[in-house]
């Protein structure tokens, strides 16, 4: 069933063989061999996708979501084959894999929904007022159309949630785009199960073929996907200079076009007294169990912790530097991944400014991470803004406060985050209000008493926030709010009937949600 | 009452001066003479609107629907002095300029019902479901909040409603964005009039100074507003030179942001043939009445016209000719303008390929346009992209195919355009279907039986298209929409009550439109 093809279409080929899949766990390579794909492959994806996105765009709603729950229904179909060579590709446990099945069928579904409601197509009528003076009004009519071609990026922690079939094509498809997947390498069989899944659904609903390819492809191959002409949007999950490298390239096209990267984040957490003085010690275990989850390879994984300097914090900090020093070594996606990270400890254990508190069990793997947990002052972190940089894994930096007037000085120097979290009693409640409208316009989500791992996908989820954590803070990449980042509108101005898009004409067709005359009525 | 004067929140400041208005009509300069903004004047305007942005963002929405009422207000109130020296600036006739005026009001006063109905917070709600398994679902809130400083480039061929306190500025005002114009040097007086109106609107609804600053500004001082760290997002009109290289530097900031461009569009006008052969004469006189209305000078004016070659099209052309022939010479906004237009003619008319129709009547004034009508076949369109490059004024050029599958190939080699007009009775109507879908993913706007000209402000409009009609086709500039180019989502997890945005507490007490589980509700 894995065979190491490139999907293009309903075909599949392949090129010279050339790389095989790593087992983060062991260090050895997984069979068989996959092949890359290359420039050819790129115009032949890009051809198919332009010749289907017309139609796929113009599908009615209630094909295009049954074309992503049959995907649901296929990737579920394929059983224990993809948890088990999902866990060999990622190293991640089988709970963890099997519950990302679940979310990423989960997320396809939401989007039918999403289709059949009807409030996605953003339908606005405005009558014609032909008496009106001294001009009279034309009939005016909006709908939201699909971009057209989309290619994805997957992410390399989320090797189903995140990747082929994961948040941004299931958006994409959703709003009617044909996607074109730069499959990721380190979990290459993983990708080709769920493209070959893909690939059934498209047949199976009797789609135009180019509505989907998956392409294993070179990083030369990855930057010409996003110059291609036909290519109108880029959805990327990874690293910082990844997706501003992308970015880069959309904007130097003859037609630039929006790229929505989600890229880093480090996730302040902040600890108000009172909350502190009452429970500091259950909230330094709570804290590190969040940090060394899936050995913190989560992009909101609270790389940062702002407390005042005190026995409360003190308290907090020993609970927290003895669960850290328990926390067992696990092992990372990708070797690559586990050099980053080593890197990222390093830098701050050897600087100037910085203690190392804790570190987890020493690693007995080759690619483990070890957890790290340092800490710095204010003064000390406003001074470097190096230290704000993200270390992708189990590493956090307490940074300890005077007060909480210095705590909003350190916010406000932080650059843009997907999340924030504040640890809070009611007695906490009037500082807390003071930090707000500045945390509102850093972040995309802030959460109570929580902690940011853990992302739900509903219609209420912003996963999403200013530059860098994405390149598009006016967007989510998570929950039902991420169709819109592949529409736009098109206004109709004294169209006849027949000619009217199907849910803009009179009597409400498509019995969606629409704006008549400025006044909101439900289907 | 104008002084030439720089207006920095409550203060007005003058610099070395440096300019005087030029009457297009009559190549004289106008009292006063204007001072230019520069370095420090941007430095002190990003400084108050950072410091205004939150308290402005986070007004309750009847306090900025009144600010916005209360400038419209105090521009009325100006009376005849800003109708006359519009008209002295921009020698367009009273009656556009009164027009404009009321439309100018009346966009504000539109972006004011908007802020009382409540959607463009897109309050959305998914309540806790503390019993589900595996996991709970904690309690997710969105709404959205306004992006921060936001620097307005207006256009000169809309002195009042594309200006100062237009569109661009309008919507980032209703977004609770604090605003910074870069004023236009071909109608300073004009500008100063507006801009102290919206200061007075500032005083008068108490109001932090921060929330507004018009800076008439070197080309220098207008790139270091787009590169201030503090601004937040850019809306601009005018050329594609200018607008591309906002584009540019935005994009290369540490923190890169949108930016909203207006640029270039030939709007093409296709006409059928059942239309044609039905009133042909009628359609030519009507075409030249779009073309050279306002000289021209508007971004939806029909540049550009497909139609079978036939005696129909002759006697289409025929009196499109006699009525270019007719056509009075109009003054242009500014030199520049004119000396453009009178360029891009003359490419045309020396160009191998094209034929020159008809040439309206000879200028008598310094920066008259002199109409002109173009033809050519699509072979030779096809093989020139040149010929597809915008002539701002009133010149057009008329496509000649063999056939609508010739007339398909014209529009899919076109690039991203604001609007495209079909000219077509009911036996038309199926091969107009066969161009719309084609036609949907190149423009914003697709009218029938009417001309481009003559943009509506309501909620059904969509005044934006593909690039290079304008930098981000997911928008708006006219009509309610355009507010949320100046919004970002922020989502609150389990929020106490007190900590809770006024809109998304429960008993929805701004009575908005919310999202509650996925089911809209109305207020």
């Amino acid at each position: 069933m894995i065979t190491g093809a490139i999907l293009i279409g309903r075909e599949e080929t392949h090129t010279q063989a050339s790389y095989a899949a790593i087992n983060p766990a062991t260090g050895a390579a997984l069979e068989p061999r996959f092949t890359t794909a290359g420039l050819p492959e790129v115009e032949r994806a890009c051809a198919l996708a332009d010749e289907a996105a017309v139609a796929f765009a113009e599908l009615d709603p209630e094909t295009r979501a049954v074309f992503l729950e049959t995907i649901a229904d296929e990737i579920v179909a394929i059983g224990d084959i993809l948890i088990e060579r999902a866990i060999a590709e990622t190293g991640l446990p089988r709970a963890r894999i099997e519950g990302e099945r679940g979310r990423t069928a989960g997320q396809l579904r939401l989007f039918a929904q999403v289709l059949r409601e009807g409030s996605w197509a953003g339908l606005t009528i405005d009558p014609a007022l032909p008496e009106r003076a001294p001009l009279p009004r034309p009939d005016l009519r909006v709908r939201k159309v699909a971009l057209g071609p989309v290619v994805v990026f997957g992410a390399s922690n989320f090797p189903l949630a995140f990747s082929v079939a994961g948040g941004d094509t299931a958006a994409a498809f959703a709003a009617g785009c044909p996607v074109i997947v730069k499959g990721h390498s380190a979990h290459p069989g993983t990708g080709e199960l769920v493209a070959r899944a893909i690939q059934r659904a498209v047949a199976l609903c009797h789609l135009p073929e180019g509505v989907f390819s998956y392409l294993p492809a070179t990083r030369e191959a990855g930057t010409a996907l996003v110059a291609d002409h036909r290519v109108k949007a880029v959805g990327f999950t990874g690293s910082r200079p990844g997706g501003m490298a992308l970015m880069r390239t959309a904007a130097a096209r003859p037609e630039p076009i929006p790229v929505y990267a989600e890229m880093s984040s480090i996730n302040p957490v902040v600890l108000f007294p009172a909350a502190l003085a009452a429970r500091a010690e259950a909230l330094g275990a709570a804290f590190v169990g969040s940090l060394t989850m899936g050995a913190g390879q989560f992009c909101t994984n609270p790389g940062l912790v702002i407390a005042i300097d005190g026995p409360d914090l003190d308290t907090f900090l020993a609970s927290a530097s003895a669960a850290m020093g328990g926390s067992a070594a696990q092992d990372m996606l990708t070797p690559g991944i586990h050099s980053a990270y080593v890197e990222g400890v390093s830098a701050l254990a050897g600087h100037g400014a910085v203690t190392t508190l804790a570190r987890g069990v020493e690693p007995t793997g080759p690619h483990q991470a070890q957890g790290a947990l340092f800490r710095t002052t204010a003064a000390d972190f406003l001074a470097d803004p190096a230290l704000g940089a993200e270390v992708f894994g189990s590493s956090s930096l307490v940074i300890t406060v005077t007060d909480m007037a210095e705590a909003l000085k350190v916010i406000a120097a932080l650059e843009g985050q997907l999340t924030a979290t504040l640890i809070l009693d009611a007695e906490d409640e009037a500082e807390a209000a003071l930090l707000l409208p500045v945390l509102e316009r850093k972040v995309g989500r802030i959460l109570v008493n929580g902690w940011p791992t853990g992302v739900e996908v509903c219609h209420a989820m912003v996963h999403g926030g200013p530059f860098p954590s994405t390149s598009d803070g006016r967007t989510t990449s998570v929950g039902a709010s991420a169709i819109e980042r592949f529409l736009r509108p098109v206004c109709y101005q004294n169209m006849p009937f027949a000619l009217l898009p199907e849910g803009l004409r009179d009597g409400n067709p498509w019995n969606a949600p629409r704006r008549i005359d400025g006044v909101l009525k439900l289907g």
